[in-house]
C-alpha cells in the first residue's frame, strides 16, 4: 500500500480518502453540504474537464456531468470504445493527450487498481478518481460520508455494519477507514470468505445479532461481473441468509438508515421495496453524489 | 391497450397521441409551427434533461439535442453501451437515477413496447417517448402533422394514404389513428399480411389506384431489422409491386406530396431521385423534428 | 487524383491542403497563430457544428471539440455505433439529416478515401475533413506546418525528413506535397516497400546518413490496424532499422526537432523516452492542433 502523503500532492488532486486529514475530508463535506442546500458557485474563466471512463458507468458518470455543468465548465466525455485506445495507446499518453489540448483537469474511472500512480507525476493537472479496480472511489465514500452526518450530525459512536461483497468493493475499505478515524464503530458482516483483509481490523458480526444496535447499514453490490462466476450462492440464498430481508428490516432501530452505493441487485442484497423505503438513502446518496462532486471539482479547478 | 387518460397525467410528459385530446395536439402544432418560424425563446433558469437512448437513432437523437441547446437546457446523453444497464441495471432505475441527480425531465428510447408504464408512476419529472418498441413515436407523428399542415393548412377531408410495413411501424398506428380524428380520410396499401389491425378500421387500396387521388403518400420504412430475415420479397421485388417508382410517381397530384420518416432504403420504399424530388417532404420532416421537439420540450419544462 | 479546384467550391470546407493556394494556407497558418498565442474570439450567433466520426479517434475528435466551444459553438458529438448507421443508412443521408436539423458545419472523418466527393456537391453548409481513409487530414497537416513554422519562421531551404509507413499513411502525402511547395526539402526514408508512390518525387535517403542534416525529422505512426498483420518487422527490428533510437537521436542537429502525430508506439518509432524529449515537438502539436481547428472552424462559420 503506498500512501500518497509521501508524494508530492498535486493541487486539487483527489486520488483516495485514506491520503487524507480528517480536517480535510471535513472541509470537503462543509462545502458538499452547502451545495446540497442549494450553494450556487461558477467558474470565473472558461475552463475544460475531461471525464475518461474505460469502464461501464451511470451514476458516476452522470453526477460528474451533472455538477460540472453546473459550475459552468466545458465538458469532454471520454469512453473507451470510440477512441484511439482501440489503436493500442496507452493511458499516459491518452490522459497526457487531454492534458495538451485544454483539460484543466480529469476525472478519471478505470478497471486497474492504482491506475494514477503511473500518470499523476507526468502531469500538471489534477485528478480526480472516479474509482479504480476494486481499490478505491473516494467520491463516493464522500458522498456516503455526507449521507450519514446528514442524517446524525456527528460519525463519533454511530454504529456501522457493512454488509456483503467487501473483497470485491471500492468503497468498503475507504469508508471503513475513515469512519473508524472520524469516530465511529464499524463492522462487517457477511459470507466468510468475502471478509478477507477486513477480519484483522474490524469487528465480524452476525447480521440479526447487530441490526437491533446499528444506525447505519451500509450494503454492498455483489459485483458479479467479478465473480467469473464462481459464486457460491443462488441469489435467493443469498437474500435469505445476508441479505436485508422485509423480516429482517423491522428489527431496526427507529432512526436507522439503509445505504447501498447502488445499482441494486433488487432481492439480493435487499427486498425490492426496500429500495424506496422510508429508511432507504438510496436516492439521496445519488443527489448528495452531485453535490459532492461539485465540492470536488470546485476544489480541483479552484487554482485557475 | 391501456389508454392514459384513465391514469393521472404527470405535468408536461408525452407518451402518445392517442392519450391526447385534438385540441391538446392542436396546441402543440402552433407552438411548433411559431418554432418552425424562427420563434426563439430559453428557459429561464439552469434546467437539465436526460436523452437515454437504447437503441440505435440518429434523427430523433439529435434533432432532440439541437432543440435542446437552442432552447438553453443542459443536455445528458445517455446510450445503453457505456452504462450501468450493463451491469443489469434496470430501466426502472436507470431513470430514478437521472431524476436523483438533477434531471428535470427525460427523453427515452426503449425496444420495449409501452416501457413506461412500468416506470412512470415512480417519477415526478415527466417522460417525453421518442420512441417505443412497434408502439408509438409521438414526436415523429406531430412532425408529419406539422409537415402536412404547413402545405394544407387544414386535415379536413385529405386523402391519406399509409404504405409499406404498418405492422412493425411505431408512427403508423399513431398517425393514421389521429389523422382519422383530424378528419382526414386514411387509407392504407403494401403487402397484405403487413396491414394486420389496421384493415377492421382503414380501407386496403391498391397503391396504383389510390396514387391519382392521394394528397399525402406516407411511406414507411422496412424495418429489416424488425423481420428476423423472414422477409418473402427481394428489394427489388418489394420496390416494384409496393415502392414509390419514378412511374408511379408521375400519376401523382399535382400538389401532392411524399412523406417518409427516414431512414429511406433507397430503391426499395421509393426510387432513389425520388428521395430529393419536389414533391418529397423528406428533408422537410426531419426539420420540422427540431421545431415540434422544441414545443413539446418547452411543454415538459415550463412547470419549473 | 480529383483536385478540388477544378470544382466548385463551398464557402469554408476544408477537404485537403493540395487543393489550396500557398496563400490561403499562409492565412489560416496566421490565423491558427494568433489563437495559439491566445487570441479569442466567438460565434456572433447560436450555430451548430456535428462531428461525425466513423473511425475511432481522440485527439482529432477531441481537438475539434475543445476548439468548437472554445468558439461559443453548439456541438453535436455523433459516433457511428449509437446511430441509423446501423440501420444501413448511408454517409450522404447521415450528412443531409444533420444539415436538415441545422448544423451549419460538419467535421467529418471517415476510413474512405475521398469519401467527400460523393456528398459535398448535395450539401449547402461546409465539410472540415477530419481525416479520409489513407487520404488526407488537413488538419493534421496544418498543425505540422504550424508546428515547424513557430521553430523555424520560414519554412524556405528547410530539410525535412519523413520517416516510416509513407504508404498508408494520411498526413505524409500532404505534408510532403504541401512543404515542397512551401520551400522546404522534403526527403524520405524508412522500408524501401513503404515508400511506394513517392519515391518519384522525393529523395530516398538512409536515415543515419541524413539526421545530422535535418531540421525537422516527421516520425509517422505504423498503422498496425492497416497492415492486416502482414508486417514484416518485429517492433524491435523496426526500431533498429529505421526508428528513432536514443543513440540516433544523439547525431541530430542542435535546434533539430521531431513530430510524431500521435498516438506514438513507444520504443517502435521512437525510444520511449524520446516522446518527452526537449526535441520532441509531439504535444506542442496537440496544443497546436486546437489553435488551428479554431482557425479553420472559423474559416467555415464567419458566413453566417
Amino acid at each position: 500500500m503506498v500512501t500518497m502523503t509521501e508524494q508530492k500532492a498535486i493541487k486539487g488532486e483527489l486520488l483516495t480518502l485514506e491520503a487524507m486529514s480528517t480536517v480535510e475530508i471535513a472541509t470537503i463535506l462543509e462545502e458538499a453540504a452547502r451545495f446540497a442546500d442549494g450553494k450556487e458557485w461558477k467558474v470565473k474563466k472558461e475552463l475544460f474537464i475531461a471525464n475518461l471512463f474505460f469502464e461501464p458507468s451511470t451514476r458516476t458518470r452522470y453526477s460528474f456531468e451533472v455538477a460540472e455543468k453546473s459550475l459552468g465548465l466545458h465538458v469532454l466525455s471520454f469512453s473507451e470504445e470510440s477512441s484511439s485506445v482501440q489503436k493500442g495507446e496507452t493511458l499516459l499518453d491518452t490522459v497526457k493527450t487531454f492534458e495538451a489540448i485544454g483539460a484543466n483537469a480529469l476525472v478519471i474511472r478505470h478497471p486497474e487498481n492504482d491506475y494514477y500512480h503511473h500518470i499523476r507525476e507526468k502531469l500538471s493537472i489534477p485528478i480526480i478518481n472516479g474509482g479504480d479496480g476494486s481499490g478505491h472511489h473516494p467520491t463516493q465514500s464522500l458522498l456516503d460520508l455526507l449521507t450519514i452526518q446528514q442524517e446524525f450530525k456527528s460519525f463519533s459512536g454511530l454504529n456501522i455494519v457493512i454488509v456483503g461483497d467487501l473483497r470485491h468493493s471500492r468503497v468498503a475499505r475507504s469508508n471503513a477507514e475513515v469512519l473508524t478515524r472520524l469516530g465511529a464503530k464499524v463492522k462487517i458482516a457477511g459470507p466468510k470468505d468475502w471478509m478477507a483483509g477486513y477480519e484483522q481490523s474490524y469487528e465480524y458480526v452476525d447480521l440479526d445479532n447487530e441490526l437491533p444496535k446499528a444506525d447505519v447499514v451500509m450494503l454492498l453490490r455483489i459485483q458479479h461481473e467479478r465473480h467469473d462466476g464462481k459464486m457460491s450462492f443462488t441469489k435467493e440464498s443469498y437474500h435469505q441468509k445476508f441479505g436485508l430481508t422485509m423480516e429482517r428490516e423491522t428489527t431496526m432501530k427507529d432512526k436507522a438508515i439503509i445505504l447501498h452505493p447502488a445499482p441494486v441487485n433488487r432481492d439480493v442484497e435487499l427486498a425490492s421495496e426496500l429500495v424506496e423505503c422510508e429508511r432507504s438513502r438510496i436516492f439521496k446518496q445519488m443527489s448528495n453524489g452531485v453535490a459532492v462532486r461539485k465540492a470536488v471539482v470546485k476544489r480541483a479547478l479552484e487554482q485557475y
